[in-house]
């Protein structure tokens, strides 16, 4: 591998992914024999708190590793998946930004995987799309033990995996002695490398604790060996059994000549880049940019802005409005679609696909990527996009569908990648297509994750607020939920308020109430406001499109938007849980959606003008004899 | 296939499931002219509310659908993994009471599945098993129409579907005209029928919207055809363009014979069983038995209760005891668990595994479900499972884990079977780890989820009356956090209690301060009660194992429990999210977790005796200043 270890964040380094994050005891000794900032008290610390060697590998604690894996055997392994988006951004910037006699961008994707990774059905989808796709440079090799933690693959894992890997199209290679013949194992990467346009799987057959006592037996998955054994083991490899957290002169010294061989690399890399830079001054200062994460100055004057006269607009035809505009100006935005593209509208008018050119239906220089029907894998993969560097990527379905790939949102998240999830068809109101579609527990969920953002822009203006938080926010994921249905533009919306979560929209003197809404229902609460005005209930409207940036607001701010001593109801049509923070009272659903045109599904869920108001009235009534009315969001 | 139309549930019926649900339309109206309860006039309500017709199908709406699928081809089609769950169901049934002479199950399980279902990692783990568990009674009929919603599958979807089914030990024919080589269908369905050790996927080549001015587009996917299009596709296919809704009655006379056949075959059944019941009585009346749903008598009396004497457990482990005594007295519990059967504990010590007899490790009678580590497959196998009748599917995970198979668990709680999820590792609790593996958001979600009961128990009482609520509930899933750690047994919990959802566990006369807690923090509060007790604060303790129940409540006992007019804090080593409905304030989780030894992180996250002491007094000291205590709860 090529890698500097002095310099972890090498552009054209070598990716190495451990999919089966669990043997990161493994990765932890690798990168400090390497040569990175992992030192042997590093290693002593491994599981503690605080420490630089967690339980499982996680890309913000620890110098070399690329992207968070982990979730063992057990849980799912999206490591896979995410090699399959490094890959594909090493592609992305090769045919982006490779000249004649300027190959830049050319690492490979290296990724360790086990019988777990392979069960799991997202790898599935990240597997076959790296086939469609023909990543040449992804090679995985596969630590074929035969156990997992109920023991033999034979309970549960009886599929022909090579077979399987072909019939995706990708290039196999067996080797039978993984436990002794390094030498296949290195001819097997180097035959990987050859092939170009399939990605490799090497089938490594190994013995699952070799040397150890319980060698081929799942208990030595997870438990330590025993002091006996640990001496057999050393004295059987040629150590000396009396000696702990020690690394033999000669093992240092291969080390640290590979370590400058990295050193060297990198400094011929950059001597190739002061060349480019001479002959391609714009594309030098481009990829520069990109790296380090600065957006192209002024890109936020491309968003669109509406007054109340622009007619009613889906939130969704909004977004593809953005993405259209943000295209030109934001060149590292790489978007698509779990196969809904005309529905979440996530394609851009002059969009070329992500493909291999050999399909004619695009090349890699392209920026759409085409899913198929593979939400985990797409979460997956954008994960993998952005850990590369230089890109935000974005990807839509519909939001009941988010959950699908949560296993790989989450670990945006905990990743701190700024990926962003268009998640069209927010609510009940997509009508027809009925409960298994309609949303009711999502938003509630990525606004208990910590390090996540959930917008739910209630017009044009919001919707281009929400592009300008979501992408100037470069250490977190942003959700943006948007309605299948067509809102009207509304007085006092504003695209730079959406950057502190809520804000009043409208406020008559004296109000007596505030309406607090997101998204689809802030037109609601304007109307029962309305409504209640002429009923003697002076009432200030709130718009919330994101509850995360509003609870990160100074307390003045706070207290001046949804100000203490007035009752507050809000309004969404989505599950009420969560609601109790900033609201008294709540107007929203308490069961499943149901399928039915859009009207006949908010009369029969009471989210209605009507509804509103009485539930008001009742709100105001029962302070009013209380004789208080409580702070909604305290934190003690 | 078999089924009488008379009883659509029929025991032995063959099961039919459209994987790809979005073309339910032919499945109602195929229903209709197979003579179900599904009128001319239904078929003309289709997706209007409160019909029997809505925009996918869904189990308790429509007589004659077996599981609700839906999400399109764009979300993701569990329905092929549903069926591979009813397929094993067959296969259960039939071990277990079938006798020489006396086939009484022996149905198919019958897909429709399109190539977004095969894009999907669920149907992916589900083939995989599938073909593992060799069910010959599984026919899935792959509609190979080379499109979906963003065009060609030659844009993201170009593997060997057939090299893939043959790589997980399925059978593969092919039909090449499936538009109109009728014969060759039904021969390749024979075909696949006398195939007994494998399932078989019988890839049908179509052309989709056939007849259509836009056959084998995209566009004739979702949109309707134009007056002119039906009409000319009418005369196409012999039919009066003018006519509408109209069924000829050669239609009729041939679906008739079919019902009557249907009737009769179920009558032949009937003859059969009565035979049965004559020779085997037992086995006659516990087929009955589950089949009604009826629980055996007594049954709950093998729960087993604890005192304050006993030591310390971990609530996974009490859970492994429940489960071991209930295993004897309620046979049709089936437990699995996604590779984790040594830390979820859901293996019962007498247990023999579901496997073909062929691998020696077990036959189709056994009840132990090893599926891998495939999360996603695991709960919609279980969906179809219980869908089948006559069982109660538990399986296992870690909690962070369930929101892999977040889809599956959600139709679980749409379709109103009774699932159960048992997720241990339920928090920071499980330490070393670390943040992949420690949920913070996933209570709030399944609290938010309608129809679902979301159970956290405290010790060996409570983990008791959690399966005796669960198994009670004949129609809702439940999902189970246990702990990984050893937890004290409480004086004062209680085995019926937690039917209630929430009670007093301990009650000073005039308390002025309610700690309410779940699970593991339960006994943080008694702890943290005592010391406020000490100092001068008399501290009622409240153990809320399910706050769905809890809510379900009369008001007056809600009232007994978090009586108004004292201060409350909630403690939850998870997400505070959604806590506000139920306290004052919240002691828990408001980042990411760590890795690192469980009780370094209890003092790092502030969730200690101590923190929750300093909270509480501050919660009093605002409440006294303000001269009121706001009543939580409030549902206007």
């Amino acid at each position: 591998m090529t890698y500097n270890p002095k310099n972890p964040k090498f552009i054209n380094r070598d990716r190495f992914v451990l999919s089966n994050g669990h043997g990161c005891a493994l990765q932890y000794i690798m990168l400090h024999l390497a040569g990175y900032d992992v030192s042997m008290d590093d290693l002593k610390q491994f599981r503690q708190l605080n420490s630089k060697t967690p339980g499982h590998p996680e890309v913000n604690d620890t110098p070399g590793i690329e992207v968070t894996t982990g979730p063992l055997g057990q849980g799912f392994d999206p490591g896979i998946s995410n090699a399959v988006g490094l890959a594909a951004a090493e592609a992305h910037f090769a045919a982006t930004f490779n000249r004649p006699g300027y190959e830049l961008f050319n690492n490979h994707t290296y990724v360790i995987l086990g019988d777990g990774c392979l069960q799991e059905g997202v790898s599935a989808e990240a597997i076959s799309l790296a086939g469609h796709w023909k990543l040449g440079k992804l090679i995985a090799l596969y630590d074929d033990n035969k156990i997992t933690i109920d023991g033999s693959t034979e309970v549960s894992f009886t599929e022909d995996v090579i077979k399987r890997f072909e019939s995706y199209g990708w290039q196999t290679i067996v080797v039978d002695d993984g436990d002794n013949d390094f030498a296949s194992i290195e001819k097997a990467i180097e035959e990987a490398k050859l092939c170009t346009d399939k990605p490799t799987l090497i089938k490594v057959k190994t013995t699952i604790g070799y040397g150890s006592l319980m060698q081929g037996e799942e208990k030595v998955h997870g438990s330590p060996l025993s002091d006996d054994d640990i001496k057999q083991v050393k004295e059987k490899f040629g150590f000396d059994p009396k000696e702990k957290y020690v690394v033999p002169q000669e093992v240092q010294d291969f080390y640290k000549v590979r370590a400058e061989q990295g050193a060297d690399a990198e400094e011929a890399w950059n001597a190739l880049f002061a060349k480019y830079r001479a002959e391609f001054p714009e594309e030098a200062s481009e990829i520069e940019r990109r790296f380090s994460g600065k957006l192209p100055e002024g890109w936020e004057k491309a968003l669109p802005s509406f007054t109340s006269a622009d007619p009613p607009v889906a939130t969704r035809k909004l977004s593809e409005g953005v993405l259209t505009a943000l295209s030109d100006v934001i060149p590292e935005l790489l978007g698509g679609s779990a196969d809904l593209t005309g529905s979440n509208l996530t394609r851009w008018q002059k969009a070329v696909d992500f493909q291999h050119p050999s399909t004619n239906l695009g090349d890699y220089s392209g920026r759409y990527f085409r899913y198929g029907v593979r939400e985990h894998g797409m979460f997956a993969i954008m994960n993998g996009l952005a850990a590369f560097g230089g890109n935000i990527p974005f990807g839509g379905t519909f939001l009941n569908f988010l959950t699908y790939g949560w296993g790989a949102a989450r670990l945006s998240a905990l990743s701190h990648l700024r990926v962003i999830y268009v998640m069209t068809h927010d609510s009940i109101g997509l009508g027809e297509d009925g409960p298994t579609h309609q949303p009711i527990e999502t938003l509630v969920l990525t606004r208990a994750t910590p390090n996540m953002l959930t917008f739910r822009p209630a017009d044009g203006n919001e919707v281009s607020g929400t592009y300008l938080a979501a992408i100037e926010d470069h250490h977190r994921p942003s959700v943006i939920a948007l309605s299948r249905q067509n809102l009207p533009q509304l007085e006092g919306s504003s695209i730079e308020a959406v950057r502190r979560g809520a804000y009043v929209l409208q406020d008559p003197e004296e109000a007596k109430l505030i309406l607090v809404a997101t998204g689809s229902e802030v037109s609601l609460a304007v109307d029962a406001a309305k409504k209640l005005a002429a009923e003697g209930t002076p009432t200030r409207v709130v718009s919330m499109p994101c509850s995360e940036l509003y609870d990160e607001q100074p307390e003045e701010y706070k207290n001046s938007v949804l100000s203490p001593g007035i009752p507050i109801v809000s309004i969404e049509a989505l599950g009420v849980t969560g609601w109790e923070r900033y609201s008294h009272a709540q107007v929203g659903m308490r069961s499943f959606g149901a399928s039915a045109p859009i009207k006949d599904l908010y009369k029969k869920f009471d989210i209605t003008v009507d509804a509103t108001v009485a539930k008001s009235k009742k709100v105001i009534a029962y302070y009013e004899k209380a004789g208080y009315v409580p702070k909604v969001g305290l934190e003690f």
